[in-house]
């Protein structure tokens, strides 16, 4: 076995090994830890600065891009804001324990569906040192031990973040190694997380650009709470309300055009085309938007030609594409087609046309008559996300605390026998 | 593409079209479609009684076992049962649609929690014929389409069958792709399914020996609810009850011994082991039961010798390992070592020791004064289960119509932005 395998492989032991002392933890204690992290990010601020520092130097050096830079770059006031978000975390409920459900059989015999942590989260990041404090918050707050593999360029900052939260933890009387991230800028330390390292891995959670959840999604051997893309709809009905359809269209896609939820494509009902294309599209141009449209659309407006291809883009840029279409049924038709079960939004007046969407549209969330950027899991009032999952199974939509819990079937008897 | 792939292919692009059908439909209109399945079971039991006539006959002409010849064997009582069972799902509550929590934020956002169907299941087993009835009518209970691959052995069973189900859908205006079976014996169709049909398989589900849920744990590219085996604990606890002891022991190994939920390993405290271990292991050993002890138990108890492997061995014969440990503590431990996290039980009057054992044990379910016999869906209450999990993501424990089903979250607003 190479050195490499034999560290990550020994990580995982270590992992689980504090998995399972923090599962059996009072909810208290993971308060605690939580708290103390919150102070040793404040108490460390020196090393972590310097550390990042190290890494913006060799970034510049390597000239990379300025937005890449501003991704990595930590100054005091990020890492407050880091270290309170980490207390925001410690504020949540504890999840672990709680009893989800509670029946009595026939026979007596008295079965609670408990939650329990999942166990180990590895987590695969790019850039943002800021995903270490995150990541590892969210994960202790359900019970959980979290392996860390950020970016090789921003390793020296990951690495001195990890080395705040480990004090922390040790402070507050909790394993330190429930919170550990990869040594290595080795790129073969992902396979050996995505392989899961020996069955020590339960889940993978990787953050960042497409072509890594693409590699993620692809490679790896254990589950993974991803989501590739966001091609997200606004559908302007025949019943919208014009205010609405012109404020929720501009929001969803102008408020932030790099974020997962922001529209990529409005569809609009013919009946209503004339009358409400117009000032959706002006207000969309007055903020800088390019639009890109079918024949329809470009016949009432004048805009770019939206081939095929653009139906299936995620621009994650101030450009949107527009379909004009004949009715609910083509609307909910064109996202099965070419949505990715992200976020889709409906505008109109019409409860039963809204009904009809809300249960159709096979989404990790749908709304009626509010941007699709609410798609955020501070917005659900989670408090903090991991990330959002576009997948079926476990976790669906935004990612909190409660998602990365597990259950179990506790029963209770006074001697009976099948 | 090989004519295989292609038919493959077919059979995921109708299962995903079905499943959109069905998960858009009302209860009422799945009842309809199980209630019809059922009497359908029945009309065409000559076909079905007919072909499972052929299976048997070519079983037989064969040389296989005569306990495999009676697990494909059909007669018209176990058809009988068969649409009885079906009749049970009808009969249980629609799962779809129901909301999981709700919730307003201060934005005025109505957020829910709403359950929907997984979407297609593929479901992969051996010669049980019975299978493809009750894992058709869970997973239609719960809005999903099915691709069955049963064993070579019962193929013109399960096609009659599946004929029959597939009927009850036309018969009640559901889409009859909805249930499906892999028409070949082709031992590839195993592996096109384990590769998820280009995107149209869900989650796989396989039912049989071990041998099977191995290939399928590790060649599956799509999620697996499955336990590849069940090394079922009960712990006798230095506070137990000595008849519950004797009677819980004797039943979670005995009942039925080639159930994934019959004890393989007795484990008893130090200090109870002379006074207890000898009523326990007369009424195993009068019910026809071998034991094999560590050092300690034979020292008690006259005994054969368990070796390490036996520590890590699911009989399901009538053969019990036993071990005498030092306590609570210990028992844990060695369940946390040699378990498959399946179902562990502890005897005891103690409720503190009892607490700790039900939170420490980290199995899919975990008992205090109940035989492990216990684990089974019907038991649990959930009229049918299409299998029992010990994966730790969505499904754990037995999987009804419930784990059958995800969630999506459903927002309402009145013109909300960012």
């Amino acid at each position: 076995m190479s050195t490499l395998a034999a560290d990550m492989r020994e990580i995982g032991v270590r992992a689980r090994a504090a998995a399972r002392a923090l599962a059996n933890a009072e909810a208290a204690a993971r308060t605690a830890g939580l708290e103390a992290m919150a102070r040793q990010l404040i108490a460390q601020s020196d090393a972590i600065l310097t550390a990042n520092a190290r890494d913006v130097a060799r970034a510049k050096a390597a000239g990379l891009a300025e937005s890449f830079i501003d991704r990595l770059l930590l100054d005091a006031e990020r890492l407050g804001a880091i270290a309170e978000g980490v207390r925001v975390v410690a504020a949540l409920p504890d999840p672990v324990g709680e009893t989800l459900a509670e029946w009595t059989r026939p026979n007596g015999l008295k079965i609670a569906r408990v939650r329990t942590p999942i166990g180990v989260i590895g987590m695969i990041f790019e850039s943002r040192p800021n995903v270490a404090a995150d990541a590892g918050a969210l994960a202790l707050r359900a019970g959980n031990a979290i392996v860390l593999r950020g970016g090789g360029d921003g390793l020296d900052s990951v690495t001195a973040i990890v080395a705040a939260l480990r004090a922390g933890l040790s402070e507050a009387g909790m394993p330190a190694d429930a919170i550990q991230s990869v040594p290595s800028a080795d790129r073969g330390a992902v396979g050996l997380l995505l392989a899961g390292l020996d069955g020590s891995i339960d889940v993978i959670v990787p953050r960042g650009g497409k072509s890594l959840v693409a590699r993620v999604q692809a490679e790896a051997r254990v589950p993974v709470f991803a989501h590739l893309e966001g091609i997200c709809h606004t559908y302007i009905h025949a019943g919208a309300d014009l205010a609405k359809a012109v404020a929720i269209t501009a929001n969803a896609k102008m408020r932030r055009v790099s974020v997962c939820g922001a529209t990529e494509t409005l569809l609009i009902d013919r009946v209503v085309a004339a009358q409400m294309l117009p000032p959706i599209a002006a207000e969309l141009v007055r903020l800088g938007c390019e639009l890109r449209g079918d024949s329809e659309a470009r016949a009432i407006v004048n805009m770019a030609v939206a081939e095929e291809a653009d139906w299936r883009t995620e621009y994650l840029a101030p450009i949107l594409s527009v379909r004009v279409v004949d009715d609910l049924d083509a609307a909910i038709a064109h996202i099965a087609a070419y949505g990715s079960q992200h976020t889709d939004c409906i505008v109109t007046e019409d409860g039963t046309a809204a009904a009809r969407f809300l249960r159709d549209v096979d989404s990790a969330i749908v709304l009626h008559n509010a941007s699709t950027q609410f798609a955020d899991g501070g917005e659900f009032g989670f408090g903090a996300e991991i990330g959002i999952a576009t997948g079926r199974l476990h976790a669906r939509g935004p990612v909190g605390a409660e998602q990365l819990t597990t259950f179990k079937y506790v029963v209770r008897g006074d001697g009976q026998i099948r």
